[in-house]
Formats: structure tokens, C-alpha cells, sequence
């Protein structure tokens, strides 16, 4: 019997039943293979722009090996810095001219790894280069908001199959996170707490959708999933900006985010999948309200234009039985 | 240089370029071929549910050959009008019991036709049992939307591929017509008229952006859109709910749809596509806020792992190109 379920922080209605377990999606190969090409491989640093920010052997020079995370200008941005922000009405339309930063992030020089393979010492690097990006785009004029995601396999979007992550800055809030605080200020304004918070707690106490928990971190199936086996992973005290979390919580992230990783492939075979931050708008004003988070969606179903559509997603498996698969990995 | 742009009725934006022109998407055949063993053909009907509605013979028999549009109820379907309708809390979350109807529409008994290829009086048949179900669906007791959809192709999500269109009854109204009601009523409030009214008008001054027009509607690409050539077509007269157009606006209906459709076969080389109707929900109160229409994507990209999380829609192709392409197809 299918049931219908409502997100707390966006008033999304979802359809769930139990039509697919974890074996029963289509299977991509996304084992890397084509080092040979690959502009993101060590000494072939000429082939991307030249670099930004890196973490890489003391003494060594940019744009040359010896760096273990690299980021650099996308060489096919979707926005830029090079012009000004300007903004037009037309008729009833509003338009604004592109300003902003499309960055890569290279997570590890190796062709033959992914995060899942890095050393936890390696993966804390990852996390704590998303943190000095995020802080120095989130200073810049016009820049309203700085989103880091990952595309993992051509499933989910990923060009070039070298292990890495991308950072566009932009001058508005996407729609997503907007619906997210729009939500979970009005919940805050009702009950006076995050409902990220009263959500932290009821996972606790129902137990079921837990995936994994660390010290700092709680990583779960959330109750109105949109896609089967999303896992979402939540700082357990209340941040709303990940700009600001210190070097031992970046460790934690690091540690949940490689195990939840590891226990999607495990249990998915190796499936491509997406992960974004979502994250306080820079200079937000009501910080008591929202909570920062980070959503990992596997890309297990092709088509969705019926859900693009309408908003209604229709997910096969129930996020009780994802959730379990997942913690017994 | 990429562009932002905002859509006025929701309030969406997204980041548009000139990167990618009509032959610069990967394709899919969408050729119908296995007829053999298809469940929609005539004389396989005992191979689905029993038909709940048909245009059919004088005379001939339900379930037997001879029908023109056949409806069935969906063999698998997401939601069932079997179970009352429950709704419980728990916790922060909410829960309803999965009461609905999900119907499937076959549009012709030929399985080598899609509905580009039907004689406008077999594409008016299309158009009034949409109406016909459309309204029959819309009486029943906790049904709150009906959703008219159609997946073409295997990248839309088409799993079998005789043409067919499907049908759902919610006891709920999705979060994208939500979004939709939201803009429009706001939109109303404040200026006293139809936002979508509005758009018609500016579409008719501006003009780079129409596809096609008869006497009761208009085609245009919209000014913000998600998807690469995605096209509404939109009634000129004001009209909230689909369910109350007079047959000779069903006509103008079918005329412009299968123009539209042609157009994008032609310029897309016979893309998958997905199109679905957006109208006013059951006794809906506010009918003077919002406008029917149909909105039609075609299925270009394949991955948007990163437009799921954010919101964000990246789009490759200028709706001016993309409109101009059609127009002059």
C-alpha cells in the first residue's frame, strides 16, 4: 500500500512504497579508466586554468605535482567575475547579468580513487578545502550565496570521472534553499525551534531511519525522501553556517561523510550520486532558525520528468528499509 | 555571458547561455519497434486492467478490439482508490494513507503512431477523454488534482512505448501547483490581474519568444525557463480550470499541441519529451488568480543531479533561439 508523506521544513508531499529494494535499480560502471586523457591528473596542470587555492607540498610551486587538493576556475563556467552586477526589469520579468564563480575542486591527485578510497587524513583535507573556499567566496561583493556539490558518475552529471567537486558562488539564493529557510522560519516562528532541531530528535527517538552518528554528526534516511536512499547528514548542535564550524567538527564531517559514502556503494554497487551543502545565505539574519545540512542523493532512477513537473516525487523504497540496508553495511 | 533570470509566477531563477543549439544534445531513438509484445495493441486487451473509459465503435464490445482511446487503470499504479483515506501525525511529520487514481490513457490502436502522426479528428478524441476523465475524476470524494501526463520516450521515462498518456488522482495538490496558486494569487493580490494574462500580453508584444498561435491559444517558449526548448501553450482567454473549455477550444487545443509537437520533432530529431497540464485544483476558490495551461519539455539533458538539489536549472539554450527554431520549423 503506497503512502503519502509531507516534509516538515518545505510542505512537500511525497508517494512512497515498497517496490525496490537496493539491487533492483539499473547498474552504472563508474570505475575510473581513462587516466590517459584526464586534465585533472598530476602534470597535466597546464590543461586546466591555473589554480586558485590548493593544499600541496610545502616549497612546491602552483600549477606543477605535489598538491594533494587542487582547485581551479571551471574551464566551462556557468557564471563569471568578469563583469558587474547588473539588474534589469523587463515588463513583468526580472534578469540579472551572470556574476559569479564556478570553481573545481580536485580532491586527490590519484586517477584511481575516489573519496571512498582517500585516507581519512586525505578526506579531512577535502572537507577543510570546501570550508577555505566557502569562506573566502562568501566575502565577495555581490556573492549571496556559495553552493559545493559533487556529481559522482555520468548518471549524476560528472564530465570528467577524476575524483572532484564544484563551488558556484551566486548573487541570489537558489529557489531550493529558499523554500528550506522560508520553512524553517516559519517553524521557528510558531514553536520558537529549529525544526532541523525537533527533527534531530525525533530521528533519535524513532531510531529506524538512523544511518550512521559520529560525535559531532548524524547521518539518516529522512522521513519524506524525494528519491530512494537519500541520506541527508546533520551537525547534532545547531549551526547555520558551515562557514563556521571548527577543524575537529571538520574531522567529524570528513569521518560520517567518507562512512555513509562507503556504506551507498557497498550497498548500491558503486552507484552514481549527487551531494550538495546546504548552508545559510551569506550574512543571513536569523541564524536560530535554520540549520546547515548535507543531502546525498544516489542516482538510481533515470527519468524524472513527471516529478519535474508537478514537484511530486515518487519514491520505490521507504526510507526505513533504506536506512537499515545502509546501517548494516 | 551568461544571464539570470526570474520567473514571475514563482519566483524561480535560473542561469541561461548560448551554449548549446538544437543538434547539440545526445539522441534517442524513439522509434516504436516491439510491437510484438505490446500490452496496448488491439486484440491483447484481457493484458490490461478493464477499460474504465473508451472512444469505441458503435456498438463493440469494452475489452475487445475497436476502441480509438482506451483508458485503463494503471497495472502498477502509485496510488489506489481502494483504502479510506486516513491521515496521521507523527511527531513533526505528517502522513496520509495512499487514496488516489492512476489511470492510463492509450492514444490510438496503431502501435506504430505516435500522436504527431493522428488525423486531428484522432488528436481531438486525445483531447476530450482527457476531459472526459479529467472531469469524471474530479468529482470523486478526497480527490484534491488531477494530473494529465505524458511520458514520450524512454529518456522521459516511457516504459512501455505504444502512445500513451497517464492520469493521476491526488488527495492532495503537488508542491509545484502549490508554488503556482501561490505566485498567482500573490501576483493577484497586488495588481488585480492574472499573471499569466500578463505574460500573454508581453509575449504578444515581445514576439522573439512565440512558437506557434490559433484562435483560442498561444505557444511560446517562456522567458525563464528550466529546460532547454521547454514550451507552454496557454488558452488566451482566461480560464482557471481546464475541466471547463467548450469542445471547439478542445480543437484549438489538439491543433496547437500537435503542431507544437511536430515543430519539436522536426528542430530535436523526434526527442523524448514529457508534457503535463497544470489547472486549477478541485473547487479551486480563486479562479480569477489563476490560468490553465500545458507546459512541454522535452528530455535534452540527461543528468540534473545538481538542478534537484539547489533548484538552480542551468539552461543551455536562450528561450529567443529556442522559440525561433520552432517558429520556423
Amino acid at each position: 500500500m503506497p503512502e503519502l508523506r509531507r516534509d516538515p521544513v518545505v510542505g512537500r508531499w511525497i508517494i512512497i512504497d515498497h517496490s525496490k529494494g537496493p539491487t533492483d535499480f539499473p547498474k552504472d560502471d563508474n570505475t575510473p579508466t581513462r587516466q590517459a586523457i584526464c586534465p585533472f591528473c598530476p602534470g597535466r596542470e597546464v590543461r586546466t586554468p591555473p589554480e586558485i587555492d590548493a593544499i600541496r607540498a610545502y616549497g612546491s610551486t602552483p600549477d606543477t605535482p605535489g598538491w594533494q587538493v587542487r582547485t581551479v576556475p571551471n574551464k566551462f563556467p556557468v557564471l563569471t567575475a568578469q563583469d558587474a552586477l547588473e539588474k534589469h526589469g523587463n515588463g513583468i520579468y526580472d534578469e540579472m547579468t551572470g556574476v559569479g564563480a564556478h570553481e573545481v575542486m580536485i580532491e586527490c591527485p590519484d586517477h584511481e580513487k575516489t573519496l571512498t578510497d582517500l585516507t581519512s587524513e586525505e578526506m579531512g583535507m577535502v572537507i577543510s578545502q570546501y570550508q577555505r573556499r566557502y569562506r573566502q567566496l562568501s566575502k565577495v561583493d555581490h556573492f549571496k550565496y556559495v553552493v559545493i556539490f559533487k556529481n559522482f558518475g555520468s548518471s549524476a552529471g560528472a564530465t570528467v570521472e577524476h575524483t572532484h567537486s564544484q563551488i558556484i558562488a551566486l548573487p541570489m539564493v537558489p529557489k531550493t534553499v529558499t523554500e528550506e529557510l522560508k520553512g524553517a522560519e516559519h517553524y521557528h516562528q510558531i514553536h520558537g525551534r529549529c525544526v532541523f532541531c525537533d527533527m534531530i530528535a525525533q530521528e533519535y527517538n524513532d531510531k529506524e531511519r538512523l544511518v550512521a552518528e559520529n560525535n559531532s554528526f548524524l547521518a539518516f534516511c529522512p522521513y519524506a525522501p524525494r528519491y530512494a536512499f537519500e541520506t541527508w547528514i546533520i551537525p547534532k548542535a545547531h549551526f547555520a553556517d558551515f562557514g563556521q564550524i571548527d577543524q575537529k567538527t571538520q574531522g567529524h564531517l570528513s569521518q560520517i561523510l567518507q562512512d555513509v559514502l562507503q556504506k551507498i556503494k557497498k550497498v548500491l554497487d558503486n552507484p552514481s550520486y549527487n551531494y550538495y551543502l546546504h548552508t545559510a545565505p551569506v550574512e543571513y539574519s536569523n541564524p536560530s532558525a535554520y540549520h546547515w545540512h548535507m543531502e546525498i542523493i544516489p542516482k538510481l532512477t533515470r527519468s524524472v520528468g513527471f516529478e519535474w513537473g508537478t514537484g511530486l516525487h515518487i519514491v520505490p523504497t521507504f526510507p526505513q528499509e533504506a536506512a537499515r540496508f545502509l546501517r548494516e553495511a
